[in-house]
């Protein structure tokens, strides 16, 4: 037997605030929704959603908040005045910030007497209902097992740690994996479009390479955490050799070379560090530690 | 009804070289190697390749030789003396270089009476013979399907183009999202390491990310052939008011933050060429152009 629906409160209703209340609405779930430009709740309003003419309003209409608008300041900004209506409600805020913002917005919402639990959406809004795509949560594992099964209309829930702020260190180590490939990408699909190469064309073998390079870094992440880097695949070497390739074929077509000059600096650093002879995984020997003044 | 494996002849034994001669001896070839410093060779013929004491005697052992030497200076001067066995040889060239390269290396050797196909590798060793990794060619399409079944035996080939250098282009743009990727991913696994969480608990995680990512690269592929890009599911706006909560969580950490700060500025000059409210697509109107002087 499973339980009726439990009510659920959006706030904000920007692209991502709109694409979770309308997920949640999917599932069944009561939604009550409140945005800064109520405009945008219509078509949220014509499925059934109920638009509260205030935060505080929207606030006492359920037992689960789940705020996402442009930042923290403009949370709680927002909440500011509503306060009230905070006790006794569970938060998850799914607004993107820092892990310095998460803890203190664990006190701040702790201190209204509201549960909190920070979260980190990983997808775009297009995504969002997809079971397969991750969103990942951290703070009170309590609170984290009370609403699994609501927080399963939006995505796939993973819990991390009871730090509230890891959900933000995976997202933003995550969001800076995206951007370093979806650039990368950007520049390849450049080079090849500058032989007439659709980028329709090129995306399919990127991705399908792409899943090699996931490959080399399961095998490189042992390497990481023992902190050995043998070189038996390809070395750090043999790639800057290669690098070179890349950055001649793209300025003789016109192309931007900062992104290569910068990994192949990057790779060198790491060879003057001793590790010309290691594999591609010593680099992070030399971006965990600040950069030489240059 | 298949016919008899074709004798092959692999020039260069590095780390690939004997990883192309090793896939070759597995499905029943029979091999022919050569390499500068022939003790390399030992665990081949242990399994029954012949060594040639001279280019010239492994180039006449075979219809088919494939190189794979550091470079192409490395290549020709190897040759040089042992030119006249080439003739009536096909040569699939598995050594990295330009696409300006692979066209003289073309000229080259059907000056010598050879045919020439110009190929790239989109593994590292251990993934040489995996049905799943791609080898890429360009040139002549007829040499191509003349050793195809053989080729076979590597990875599975993918024919590019008659263009002899898009091979070595293709490489150039994957290799650049490989390095690109794999720095970001090394960046991400410091950033989550600083909170001592281990690369082998991140990199699941990242690889699933990236599952979603190459979604994301599909729906801007089209975006960037119709060089039109609806920020309707994220802006490029909100990726800059992000990426500050990765270069912030990274210096806090004593991490280097010169990727994160490249790819912000990257973003701001799509931003100001107007692009504020597009989808990430669109900065790829600014790595199609030179970048201004800094
Ligand atoms: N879009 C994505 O792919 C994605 C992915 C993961 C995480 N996120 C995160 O989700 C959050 C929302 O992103 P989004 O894409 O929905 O952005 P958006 O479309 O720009 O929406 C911004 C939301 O914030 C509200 N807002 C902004 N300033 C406000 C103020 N001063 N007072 C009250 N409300 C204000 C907006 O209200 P109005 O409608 O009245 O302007 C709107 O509801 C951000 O933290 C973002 O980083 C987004
Ligand atoms: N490793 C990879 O993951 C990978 C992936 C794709 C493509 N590739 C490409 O494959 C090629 C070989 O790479 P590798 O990893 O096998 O490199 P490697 O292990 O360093 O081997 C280099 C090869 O070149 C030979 N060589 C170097 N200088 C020479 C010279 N002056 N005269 C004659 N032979 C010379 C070496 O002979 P000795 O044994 O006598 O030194 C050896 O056979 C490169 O173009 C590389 O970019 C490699």
């Amino acid at each position: 037997m499973t339980s009726a629906p439990q009510p659920v409160t959006v706030l904000g209703l920007g692209n991502m605030g709109s694409a979770l209340a309308a997920a949640l609405l999917d599932r069944g779930h009561p939604v009550t929704v409140w945005n800064r430009t109520p405009q945008k709740a219509a078509p949220l309003t014509d499925r059934g959603a109920r638009l509260a003419a205030t935060p505080a309003e929207a606030i006492a209409a359920s037992p689960l908040v789940i705020p996402c608008v442009l930042d923290y300041d403009t949370l709680y900004a927002l909440l500011d005045g509503g306060t009230d209506s905070l006790s006794g409600r569970a938060v998850v805020n799914l607004t993107s910030g820092s892990p310095e913002q998460a803890h203190e917005a664990l006190a701040w919402f702790r201190s209204h007497g509201a549960d909190y639990l920070d979260g980190a959406i990983m997808t775009t809004p297009p995504g969002v209902g997809n079971p397969e795509v991750m969103f990942l949560y951290s703070g009170p594992r309590e609170v984290f097992d009370a609403h699994r099964a609501t927080l399963a209309a939006l995505g796939d829930p993973l819990y991390l740690a009871a730090d509230p702020g890891l959900a933000s260190l995976y997202d933003a180590a995550l969001l800076g994996l995206m951007w370093s490939t979806m650039t990368g990408w950007l520049h390849g699909a450049a080079l090849v479009g500058a032989e007439k190469v659709t980028a329709t064309a090129f995306t399919p073998v990127a991705i399908r390479w792409l899943s090699t390079v996931n490959s080399f870094l399961t095998r490189y992440a042992e390497q990481v955490d023992a902190a050995r880097y043998p070189g038996d695949d390809a070395t750090v070497d043999v790639q800057i050799a290669t690098i070179d390739h890349l950055i001649h074929a793209a300025a003789a077509r016109g192309l931007d070379t900062a992104l290569p000059a910068l990994l192949k600096s990057t790779m060198e650093r790491a060879k003057a560090a001793g590790h010309g002879s290691d594999s591609f995984a010593s680099v992070i020997e030399v971006l965990a530690e600040t950069a030489p003044e240059s």
